[in-house]
C-alpha cells in the first residue's frame, strides 16, 4: 500500500483499557517503560520514516468507537491493543470494519499463557496481523511492518 | 395496550453503537439512507397517527442504559436496535427490564447470514418482536406494529 | 426488484403445519383472527399494490416441497412460516434454494421465548429477513417490504 | 380426569412408521405379535371398560398431524409411539399441543440401549408419562394408566 | 423367562432416598398414597399370581448396595425407582449388574418435565425397562410386566 | 452375494426430494443431466449385466418409507440419494433396517465442503459403502459395486 | 418470616464430609479454629437472640438425608455447608425440597478458585442465598441473615 | 490484614449498572430500601469501626475501571456489586486486578436461580469471597468481614 | 520417602462398592480370584518386605471416608480401588487429600474399554500413579512400586 | 479437464499407512487381494485408456509430503487412501493444496461404522469426492472418474 | 497366554519421541537412571525367566509404524511407551491392531496431572492394561505382568 | 538474556512442512521471496548484530525433533514457524520443552482467518510470543526481538 494522498501518512496507535497504569504498577513484571516512553518510541521511530503517530488510551469502550470512527479518512493504519476489550467488544470491532482501515493487533503479555477466556479476540480474525509476547517491542514490530506495507520502509 | 395517560403517547426509538455511520459509508451495501432520515420518517409516520418519537443513538453503553432508565414513565414503548450491544450488553438489558417498557428489537442485516456470534442476541428473549433484514423498513414495520399496539393506527 | 415480466407480479405465501387451526383454538393466546382472515387480508393489501398473493397451508413437509417446486417461474417472492418445519426440515430449505426465489420468513409468536430447539431454524440463513413475534401482523410487515422491493410500494 | 361428556370415552392409538411392520418382520426379536393383535388387545381391553379405542399408523408425518387435529373435541386421550419421529418430528409435537389431549408415550424397545440420537425425544417433555422397553405390554400399561385417570378402571 | 426353582417366584422392590416419604408431604403433588399402601397393593397383586414381593426403602446409597448383593440367587426380577441415586449412584448401578437380576426402572413422576441434570439415568440403558410419570400405577405396571415375564400372568 | 432366486436380481434406485430437478435447473452447476437420463443409464448398465433396475423420487418422506418396506423379499439392492432426508429422516433410516437390504449412499455434491449440518448423515454407519462429489458417475460407481456384489459383473 | 410457633425457634446447621477435620489439620491453611469452636460461635451467636442451634456434621450422605427429614416441623431455617457432596448430592438437595425449609449454602473456601467440578452445585438453586470464601465468618454471616429473616435480629 | 498506614482505614463500595434505581422501582420484589440507604447503613458501620466508606454507582463501565484505578494506594478493601458486568466486563476484572486491592463480590439476589448466563462470573475467581441472595444484608455481611480482616472488628 | 517412624511402615489398601464378590461371581470373566486371596497375597508380600498391609472394603462411600481419615498419622501409603466411586465420589478424594497421604490408584479392568462415564476418574490427578486392566497383579505391582518408595524393596 | 500437455496424462495413487500389509493379513476381513494387486489392476486400467499410474506407499507422513510436492507439474490427478493419516495430517492436506492438483479420497472400509474419530477428514472438504466401504473397488471407481475428468473414458 | 513356538518367547519394548533423553537432562525431575539403564533392567529380568526383549525408541512415527509391522509373528508381547504419540498417533494404533499382538501402555510421569489434551490417548482402549505414574518402575511392573501372562513367572 | 558463553550466540529457525515451497508457488499470494531469500535476510541481519543464525526446513516431524534435541547446549533462542505442526505435534513441543530452549512462534498468514482448527497451537502457551499474518517481516521481527533478549540489539 503506498500513501499518496495529500496529508501525511497517518498511524493511529489505540491503547485499552488499563494500559494507562503502565510502567507505573508491578515493574518487575511489566518492566518499567511507561506508556508514554512506548508512545514516544513509536513516534520517534515513525517521524524518522516520514510518518505521522497519533497515540490515545481509554478506558471507555465508546470514547474508542468514537475515535477510531473519526479516524475515517485521515489515517492510513491503526496498531490496536484493545487489552480487556478483546475479548469482549464488538462495538469496536464493528468501528474497525465501517472506517475499513487495516489494522495490526497487538498485545504485550502472551495471552495464550493465561485464562480460557483471553484466549479468543474479536479482533484477531480481521487484522491483518497479530503480535503478542513480546512487549513493548511488539508495538515497534507492528509499526516497523506497517511502515513496510506503507513503502516508508525497507 | 391503549395508551391513555395526560400525556401524549411517546415511542423512544435507540440506534446501538456505530449507526451514526448509516448512509454515509458504504451507501452501496446499506443504502445511501442516512440515520437522520431513517429518523425523519419515523417521527412523520408517528405524528401522523398521533404518536411521538424521540430517537437517539449512542456508541456508548452507560449513555443508552442511561436514557433508557430515564424513560421510565414517560415513554410507553421502544424500538431498538441495539447493534454490537446485541451480543455482549447485560447493562442495557437490564435496563429494559427495570423499566418494564415493552420493546421490539430491529436490524438493519440479516444477523444469521453474518458471524456465528451474532447469532445470539441478550434482547430477543426479553423483546415482544424481532425483526431482521430489511434494512430501514424493518424500523417502519416495528414502528407500524407499536402504533397498532397502541391502538393508534388499524 | 423491479417485476417487468408479461405476468403479474406473484407472491407465494405458505403457512406451515398446524397454522390451519389458527384463530379457531386457544383465541385468547393466539387472538381470534383466523388463517382464512389473515390470508384474506394479505389479498387485499397486495391486489390494492397491483401484486397476486396465492396462499397455502399444508400439514405435509412433501406438499410443501412440491408446491415451491412448481412456483419456479411463476412467483416473484415467497413469504414463507415453516411453523415446526422451521426446525427440521432440509427438503423444504433445499427447494427453495433450488427454485432461487426470495424469501421472506415469519414467525408469529417470539421464537426466541420458547423452546431452545426453536431457537435454531433452517431457513434463517437463507432468508431475504426474518419477523417474530408481531402475530398477523408480522405477514403485513413482510408483504410491504417485498411490495417494497418489487417497486409497487414505496 | 372423570370423561362426563355425552359421547362414549374415546382413546386415540397412534403408531408411528415402520410399526405396520410389527411381528411379520424378525420376529426372534420383536416377537410374532403383529400390530392387528396389538390393536387387538387394546380394543377388547378398553370395551371391557366402557371406552372406545381407535389406533392408526402412518409412514407419513402428515397423516399423523392432520388425524391429531381431527381428534381435537373427540378423543380423551392418546396413547403414541412416535417410532422414528420421536426425535425429529416438532409438527406432531405441535399438533398434540395444539389440541390439548394429554397422551402417554410408548417404546416397545429400550430406546436407551440403542444409538444416541434415539436418547432425545421431541415428546416425552410434554406427555403426563413415557414407557419404554416392555414390549407391547407396554400399549397395554398405558391403556390401564388412561382408564384409571378416567375413572374407568381401579 | 419361566421361574423353576423350588423356592417361590421372589421380586425385590426397591425404593430410593425420600421416598419414606412419599404420601405424608405435600400431598396435593403426589397424592395421598403412602408409601407402605403402594408396597401392599404390589404385595396383594404379587400373592394373587403366586410371587413375594419384598420391598425395601433406604436413604444411604451403600444400604442398597448391600441389600442388592444379598438377593443374588433369591430374587427374580427387581423392580427400582432409584429416586435421586438414579442421577449419581455408578455403585447401585454395578451391582445390579453384578448380581445379573434383571429389573424395571421406575419414576413417580415425569423426568424429562424436570431439572435437566434428571434426564441422564446411570440405570436405563441397563434396565429391561423404563416407565415414568404414571404416579404410583408406574409400579403395578412394572410388576405385571415381571409377572407376565415370569409366566405368572398373561 | 450371489443372487440365486427364482426371479431376476433387482435393484432399486432412490432419489430423495428435489432431485427431480436435477439437469434442469442451474447446469452450470450440477450439468444438464437430468434425472431421467441419469436413471437411463442406469437401467441399460444394469440390463447389460442381467439385473433390473426400479428407479423413484419422492419429495415426500413417508412415500419413500412406504416403497422401502414394499421392496422387502423383491429387491436384493438399494442405491440411494437421500439428499434432504440425509440429514433428518430416522424414518427412512429404520425402514432400510426394517426391510434388511443392503445398500449403497450416493450424494452428487461433496456434502463435507457444505453448511455444518449437511456432514451428519443418519445413513452413512447403516450404508455398505458411501459414494459423494462424483456427480452422477457416483450413481453409476455404486451400481458397478452392487453388480460385482451380485456376482454380475467382474 | 416471623417464628410464632409454640416452640423456640431452632435453626440446623449442617456440616458435610470431612469438615469434621477443621481446625486440626492444616492450619496454616484453614486456621485453627475447630468446628466445635464455629458450633459454640453459632449456639452463643443464636441464644444471644433467642434462638436455639443445633450442628451436626456426617461422612455419610445418607445420614445427613435421614436427619433433615427429621427437622421437618422442628426447624425454621437450615445452614448448610454440603462440603463434597455440593458437587454429587442430590439425594441431600431433594432432601431439602421435600422438607421444605428454607436454607443458607455456605463455603469456607472461594470455590471459584479451585477444581472446576467444584463450580457446580446441586445446592444453589434452591438456596435462598450463598456465600464462600469468607472462611468460619461465613457461617456467622448466614446466621446474621437467618436472625434477620426470623425478626429475631435487626 | 492489619492497616496501619497514617491515613484512615478505607473501603469503596462499587454498585455496578442499574442498581441506582434500587428501592424505587419493584419494591415488592426488591424491597423498599434505597441505595441511599443501604450505603448509609453502610457508612455508619464503618464509621463504628473507625472506617471510611466511599460508595459510588455507575451504569458506565470506563467510569468504574477510572474509579478503580484512583483507588490505587488509597483503599485498602473494595465491595463491589457488578450487577449487568459481572457477567462481561473483563476491563474491570482487569482493573481490579491492577491495583491489587482486596474485594468481596456480592449479589443482592440469587444469580443461581437466574438466567444460565448469570451463572457465570469474571470476578469470582479473583474475589476473596461471594455473597449473593442476601439483599441489603449481602453488603453488610461483606463489610463486617472486611472489618475483621483489617482488625477493626471482631 | 524412608519410612522411619517408631511404628512399622504401614500401607492401607481400600476396595470400592462390589468388589467383595471378587472371585465368587463370574469367575470366568474376573478369574477365580476371591478378594481374601488378593489381600492374602498383599499381605506376604509385604510382610516379606517389613510392612503391614491392613485392607478394608466397603460398599459405603461414608465408612471409607472415616477410615482414611483414621489412617492419618498411622498409614504411610494407600493403594486405593474406588471402583464405582472413582466417578462419583469428592468425598473420598476431599479425605485422601485432607490426610495427605500418598496413594496409588488401582482398577482391576481397563477402564478406557467402559462406558464413557468410566473413561473421568476424581482421583487420578490426586493419585501418584495409576494402573488398570492388569486384573489382581495391579495391585501386586502398586505394592512393589509403594515398597520401593518406602525403601524396603529394590 | 481435457488433458492437453505434451506428457503422458499422469495419476498419483497413493497409499498411506499399514496399507502395505493388505491381502496379507486377515484376509477374512480385507479379503486376499494384495497391494501389488490392487495397483496393477488400476495400471492395467489406466494403461487401457491412455494414462499412466504412479502408486506409492509409505508409513512416514513426511515420505507422502515430499512425493506429492514432487508431483507439482507432473501430475494431473491424485487418488489417496490417506489411512490412518486421514485424521491426524494437516501436513498432507497442506501439501495437497500447495501443488492444487485435483484428488479423490478412497478408504477401502465405512470409516463412518469405525470409531468416532475416524468420523473427521482432514482431506473431505479439499477433496473433489469421497469414497468408502467399498474395498478395493474404491480405488478402481476413483480412477474410472479420474478418467472421466481427463476425458480418456466416457 | 502360554508361549510355545519353537522360537524363544520374545517382549518387544517401544519408547517413543524424546525419550531418549530419559535421565541426561533434568534429573532432579525424572531421575538420574537412563534409558539404557531402564533397557539394560528390562533385559536382565526377561532373562532371567526365559524371554528375549528387544527394546527400541524414536522421535520418528513412521520408523515406529515400520518396526512394529515388523513384529509380526515374532514378537509375543509388546510395552510401549508412545510418549507425545500417544495422543497423536493414529498410524502407531492401526499397527499394533493390524499385527494384533497385545500391548501394555506405560507412561512414566502421570499423564492425568498434565495438560487436558495428555488425558486422551489413542491407544488406552486397545491395550491390555496401562501404568502411569510410577517412573522406571512402570516398565518393570509392565514386564512382570507380560512374564505371567506368558506363563514365564508366577 | 545476556548470552555470555565462550561461544558465539547461536538462534535456530525451523521451518516445518511445506514450506520449502515458500516463493515458488503461487507468489500472488505468498509474494516471490524464497525460503533461501527469508534466511539469508536473517542470516545478514544477525551477523550484523554478532549472532548465528542456523534455519532448516523439514517436511518430516522426526527430523524436526531429532533437530531440536541437537540444540540441547548449542542454541539459545530458537525462532519456529511449525506450519501444518502448529495443529498436531506434541512431540514437537514435547523436544521444545526437553531442551528447555526459549522460542517465538511465527506464521506468515494470519492463521485466526483460516480453517478453525487452525485457531489452535500446541506451541503458544509454551512459546515467549506468537507473531501472524506479517509475512516474512514477521520472521524478522522475531529475529530483533530476540537480539534484544539476548542484549545484541537495542
Amino acid at each position: 500500500m503506498t500513501v499518496s494522498s495529500s496529508r501525511d501518512p497517518a498511524i493511529l496507535v489505540i491503547h485499552g483499557p488499563n494500559l494507562n497504569l503502565l510502567g507505573t504498577r508491578e515493574p518487575q513484571i511489566y518492566g518499567s517503560t511507561t506508556l508514554a516512553e512506548v508512545n514516544q518510541e513509536l513516534h520517534a521511530l515513525a517521524a524518522e520514516h516520514g510518518a505521522q503517530i497519533e497515540a490515545i488510551q481509554s478506558n471507555h469502550e465508546g470514547v474508542l468507537v468514537d475515535r477510531i470512527q473519526a479516524a475515517s479518512g485521515k489515517v492510513d493504519y491503526i496498531i490496536i491493543n484493545p487489552a480487556a476489550f478483546t475479548h469482549t467488544s464488538v462495538a469496536i470491532r464493528d468501528a474497525l470494519a465501517a472506517v475499513n482501515i487495516p489494522f495490526v493487533e497487538v498485545h504485550l503479555s502472551n495471552i495464550h499463557q493465561r485464562e480460557t477466556f483471553r484466549h479468543h479476540s474479536y479482533f484477531s480474525d480481521r487484522a491483518v496481523g497479530v503480535i503478542c509476547g513480546l512487549g513493548p517491542e511488539g508495538y515497534r514490530a507492528a509499526l516497523r511492518f506497517v511502515l513496510q506495507k506503507m513503502s516508508l520502509w525497507t
